[in-house]
């Protein structure tokens, strides 16, 4: 199958993709983008382009895990019921020294929590179970109980051993990896650079955030919303601006930004009327197109086409199926080119918590906000999910993947929810 | 009860408070930072300062839901069965535009999706069931099927009334709050300030991140661990360094930072060693402590303070117990300075994954790993938990709360986790 088949020359009669398929499609042609380093302060939110080998075993000595003293098990196994051991303290070891005296029989050192305990010491007693006294000028420690060797004493490579695997290719950096990198003195990071995605919207009837509404006027909305979503994918969003219905400006737009960015998504424009001036601009190019219909509710009419190995994905116009759009479609895209090793929104099951009694033809993705109750997890659909509304997305969390076999759902059943980024809202 | 009674002057004797009376000492002086504008396209993962309200409905007007004509459904209530109407079309509406054409009976207006619905009209036909000819120079458009008022037009304030509540004061501000807030025109957005938290950490054993590993030595994963935490608390991180264990430096340093920053955060010299002078440093001024001990696993020793209303929160040296002391206390405190509405970690109830027999004298928080199987919440404790464990904070996505009275717990037992910031892993 190639792009050519199903670029029809009517409107109305695109060819509809699953969804699958057309997040093939893009995916496919979704490049990853060169290498840079970044100061491991700055690399939060960024993938690893290469998997992380501990260089030395982690920790990097045995370690005193208490605050005490360092000595031979074997000096203290009799002690107990009254019977007490005296010790000579033969060093005092604070974090950061390494002891030059061996622990022999009848020794001991003090040792802070965090210190490298001694050569000939196999166990660490705790501060508070001790007590000292000075007999001749010698400083002795007293024991009155039996220990095991190896107590308080986390041994060389607990965590890590030199050669193991630290962290895969692909996983995103967050405050744990930045410890680990930190722990092994990897001060840059060796990741992919952000895509710069150009944004723009098109429609006669939008104004900028800061106009005063005029009537049959709207405000861009949907501008604002890429910027964010593209941000908070990793990518590097380029505000283009809106323009008016008119082909010629948008072929020109849509020319610099292909050429001067990444990946280009737009806004408006895909639909089936006269002033779609996104759907015309790809079909006129019909050997780029990936596809312009998809079996999806919101946001069938989602296009995408590629131009000299560039991305272009124009979404509707309307708000929800611009959101679900960019969620299945730019997400993977933008993840994709960073590296991601998994770039799709997880899949979850979970409870429905209300009726959804709307029957579709097509697969409906259902803004919806989830909520974990006794351990179970129970998705509650917006009460307003058409294409055009705007005001739920701020309260969905997910999106319950409707079939269009379904003849309406009943609170109880299972469903699939895709789990949008962020924190779960219930 | 007042600070002064929990001070103790020996070291071994401090007085224990519960995690939440911990927590309610320390939220308890966290004030609200003033207020700040910032652009919307800033605002992102910042907390509203103000609730916001609608200033006009939104929809603003009448709009239509399809490209077609907007006409009269009177008109065509007979048709079907064959039975076809014209209608003469009396103008054509692109989106943005305001039609000066009422719609009377016998007329209709070609219509854009996302246009204002003209005067007179009270439905809009979808333009692939109409056609249209040509008579004596003007333009009908025909209809075949009947269709009720209302359809295809989206009512002027669907979504939200004039004066309804848009967004409460608190909540956190992303992609789905930018299109709310741009559709009504805020360019700005009231917020409070981010908090400049400074960061230091004691420890003679401490490198820095790029230096080479010596013995005894380990480099300094908790500063940049907690440089991101803050961040991603939405805290300005300021980091200080490190200093070796001196109690004057530290005194200096714990000055400054004090005067300069909103909130200090330290790390190490919190035990019962020789060396902790973080320990030393707030016991000396016994009036400002809030806490020197709390009954958890790990971080017991986790001490805060406050000193002419500054907040200090000094943390553990050991990594676990140093990212378990700030998801517990610094988080709110950080959330609480930004005015946020939640700021603690939500607390669910989970299916045990995994046998975990360890038995506690104090309350334990268990780094896991949480899954969703079959819509059911499983949280899986890490092998490695022990404070001074720094490789699976990574690999933790909730800490599992395991009260002391617990005697081992087994797998598929209820427990409550806490879910930490950021995606589900599992």
């Amino acid at each position: 199958m190639n792009g050519n088949q199903e670029s029809v020359d009517h409107k109305f009669q695109r060819r509809a993709l699953q969804v699958s398929e057309a997040q093939a499609r893009i995916t496919e042609v979704a490049n990853v983008l060169e290498f840079e380093d970044v100061p491991l302060n700055q690399s939060c939110g960024r993938y690893l382009a290469e998997r992380v080998i501990a260089p030395h075993p982690f920790p990097a000595f045995n370690r005193s895990g208490m605050d005490g003293f360092a000595l031979q098990a074997a000096d203290i196994k009799n002690c107990g019921n009254g019977n007490r051991v005296w010790l000579e303290i033969v060093d005092n070891i604070p974090c950061g020294a390494v002891s030059t005296v061996e622990i022999t029989t009848g020794t001991a050192a003090r040792i802070m929590t965090g210190a490298q305990v001694p050569e000939g010491a196999d166990t660490v007693v705790m501060l508070e179970v001790t007590e000292t006294r000075v007999t001749a000028g010698i400083t002795y420690v007293g024991i009155s109980k039996k220990q095991d060797a190896k107590r308080n004493i986390t041994p060389r490579g607990q965590e890590l051993s030199q050669g193991d695997l630290v962290l895969p290719a692909g996983g995103m950096i967050s405050a744990g990896e930045i410890a680990v990198l930190a722990a092994f003195g990897m001060d840059m990071v060796k990741v992919h650079r952000r895509p710069k995605v150009g944004i723009f919207a098109t429609g006669t009837e939008l104004l900028e955030v800061h106009e005063p509404l005029q009537p049959g006027k709207i405000r861009n909305s949907n501008s604002p919303m890429l910027e964010a979503l593209v941000r908070e994918t990793g990518g590097e969003p380029i505000m283009l601006g809106a323009i008016v219905d008119d082909l010629e400006l948008a072929r020109g737009k849509l020319k610099l930004a292909m050429e001067n960015y990444d990946f280009v998504i737009t806004t408006g424009g895909v639909s089936v009327g006269d002033y779609d001036i996104m759907g015309d601009l790809v079909r006129e190019q019909s050997g780029d197109m990936l596809f312009n219909k998809v079996t999806m509710r919101p946001g069938s009419v989602t296009t995408a086409a590629v131009r000299e190995g560039k991305l272009l994905l124009a979404l509707s116009g309307n708000p929800g199926a611009c959101f679900v759009g960019f969620q299945l479609f730019a997400r993977p895209v933008i993840g994709l080119m960073q590296g991601a090793a998994q770039p799709f929104l997880p899949e979850w099951t979970a409870t429905l918590g209300a009726d959804y009694p709307k029957v579709n033809n097509y697969t409906r993705f259902v803004r919806a906000r989830l909520e974990i109750r006794e351990g179970s997890l129970y998705a509650f659909p917006a009460t307003l999910d058409e294409s055009s509304v705007m005001v739920t997305i701020k309260d969905s969390d997910c999106l319950i993947i409707v079939p269009p076999e379904e003849r309406g759902l009943t609170a109880g059943a299972k469903v699939t929810v895709l789990k949008l980024p962020g924190e779960i809202r219930g």
